[in-house]
């Protein structure tokens, strides 16, 4: 895969059922689309998965409220620009004021609607604009999937979206999701969303296993510089209007639709690191051999983070050396004499010893968009992978701009 | 203090009974000083402290033996450009060859003799070189300490020397230390080096805890970029021949030597992080109010090592939404609504908001050489401070060529 191979604008529809919008509100300074409707015509079983971060962001909080709530959801309405975190009990007033707003204007319930905000922490919402805004989201709601994978950006260079479709019970089932990625340009921007809707009929239970499954290894798999943000969320919409029987985990289709949700959040997750901050090459590391699951992710992480690796990489380095540091200080188990490192099948280091392969043959390994690193710890049987991508100058520049 | 208030080049002195070279052994391809000799006249007490990193150098493996083993020190021997990591066995070899061939010039045992490398990981030491160079660095040891300070260097921009005396039982004892920073211009370089003489006599058990706890409470306090080392080691030697009382933490005046110590520890942390890659500001951070210790220093390190916060200072911006952030991944137990955060004595966060302080008056005291920020956590009485520096693209530029 070409580092932006996942762009895949051309295949993108909405499924039965929802309709979208997006709008330039005046929350941005730029004047560019900042606010986005995504609606199901009918309810929709809702599964979500947030940030870990303790200082989520007050939309967040309301996220999982609703969602604890088991109420059936009808809208995500996101506001690009400001963050709404750090904003104390007026942030929560504002985003359930947004809230009641779209319910009003849909003519559902306030706990049907699911509010998001990325932008910068620390400032309040301007409610004005937003109200206003609404007003035209719910008017224009259309075929506009497009507008709303635009409207939720903050710094990202591309709007990335994904469909699939499958055949479930002899009835086509559409799985599309948009997301937003890593771009934090002004100051103090937080960060990732994804949304993702079906209309698949599905159990709200398996729904919510299926969507943690595949954020564990999509969404939770890539890293651009290791910070996470106050408001990361990815909702899943499944509005049952394909038709198909009700899928569970017992269904014997389940394994094809939990596919296609794999699939659509692997190819934004991907999207997100090919587009992260000064990003020139996405670079899959693997490690294996690793005593424990956590060995594996300690291991695998310290290398994806490590911002001496990452700065080898922009060099056109293979950086093994500072591999194989961030092995030693990762928290793995680790035998220093047994790693082995390779990159793209090129032995770099075998045995923890620099192997014959020449440099030059390394480097323009990792000169290329994208590259896999595999390290072997040979201690055990397990293994974890991540995303990640080198960090440049350009990193740098747009972070303090 | 500015940024390079700790330079100190001109207080520096030696001990008494030490000897000093340094060295162009042709190891550096630039052609400039590689090979340090630290002598002292008569066996010195030694304490050492080294690099948690599981894939600890092969030098730094041979001088826990040494220590282990209880003899007194007679030797320091110190090579820069070529780290002797991940060398595996022949490494090793490497690292007892030149013990043994100083131990034979000195007419000492080679398990009086402490090697240290710093350089290029996954290379093998130039052995020839090193053995004729250590011929000419024991003959032509003396007042040397300036060159070989310069000797240990590998990307720092400045040596790095301090010196400090003081009255103890009415003798002048001197503490003099040597370091090499977080300099990492090549392919995977591993870094910090230091080194403390005195001509105290102490204790053995004593100066080991005392340099611990000097270590734990400065060079264990920096940060450039959240990397730890193959190689990082700090080693101390006191001879005894300032002729003071035998030293224990039972002498009245162990306070004054204990302090001297860590005056001597923490300037050259300091000049560390002022020479840290790129850097253009030295920032203090201290986290206090938290609930325990452990929950401070993860609060601080977060904060500390976040490429975004840092990346933010770089751009003369105070990155309060970025602390925040920072906190509430870092894994200590906070509550958002009752943080504050100041810089240099002024507020920017109170209880979790944004305070009354303009942007323009936070923005000028970061843009400062140094500045302090004060994180105030009001859940207990806990603290950690740490010393760390802004990232600037002239440390990805240093880190890719």
């Amino acid at each position: 895969m070409k580092k932006d191979d996942f762009r895949g604008e051309e295949t993108f529809k909405l499924p039965k059922g929802y309709e979208c919008s997006g709008f330039a509100a005046g929350i941005k300074p730029s004047g560019k689309k900042d606010l986005a409707l995504l609606y199901s015509e009918y309810p929709a079983n809702v599964a979500g998965t947030f940030t870990s971060n303790l200082c989520a962001a007050a939309p967040v909080r309301l996220c999982r409220q609703n969602l604890g709530s088991g109420v059936p959801g009808r809208a995500i309405v996101v506001n690009s620009g400001v963050a709404n975190a750090a904003t104390g009990e007026r942030g929560w007033q504002d985003a359930c004021a947004i809230a009641e707003e779209v319910s009003c204007q849909l003519a559902v319930d306030p706990a049907e609607i699911y509010v998001c905000s990325t932008g910068s922490i620390g400032k309040y919402l301007p409610m004005e604009r937003i109200v206003d805004g609404i007003g035209s989201l719910v008017r224009n709601k259309g075929n506009e999937g497009d507008a709303a994978s635009e409207a939720i950006l903050t710094t990202d260079k591309h709007p990335k979206r994904w469909t699939v479709e499958r055949k479930i019970d002899g009835r086509t089932v559409t799985v599309s999701g948009i997301a937003k990625g890593a771009g934090m340009i002004e100051q103090d921007m937080a960060t990732m969303l994804a949304f993702i809707l079906t209309d698949a009929d599905c159990d709200r239970g398996a729904l919510q296993k299926l969507l943690s499954d595949s954020v564990a290894n999509t969404f939770n798999r890539i890293t651009v510089d290791g910070d996470t943000s106050t408001n990361d969320s990815v909702l899943l919409m499944a509005n049952g209007l394909a038709g198909n029987e009700r899928l569970s985990t017992g269904h014997s289709e389940w394994d094809c639709f939990a596919d296609a949700v794999y699939e659509v959040s692997s190819r934004l997750a991907w999207m997100i690191v090919a587009d992260g901050e000064g990003a020139t090459k996405v670079v899959t590391v693997q490690v294996s051999g690793a005593k424990s699951s956590k060995d594996a992710e300690r291991a695998v992480r310290a290398i994806a983070n490590s911002l001496l690796v990452k700065t080898a990489w922009a060099g056109d380095k293979p950086g093994y050396g500072r591999i194989i540091d961030a092995l030693g200080y990762s928290g793995a188990e680790i035998d220093p004499e047994k790693i082995d490192i390779h990159f793209d099948g090129l032995s770099a280091i075998s045995n923890g010893l620099r192997s014959g392969v020449e440099e030059d043959k390394l480097r323009q390994c990792v000169s290329r968009g994208n590259f896999q690193v595999n390290i072997d710890l040979h201690l055990g049987a397990r293994s974890a992978s991540v995303y990640t991508c080198n960090i440049t100058e350009d990193y740098v520049r747009i972070n303090y701009v």
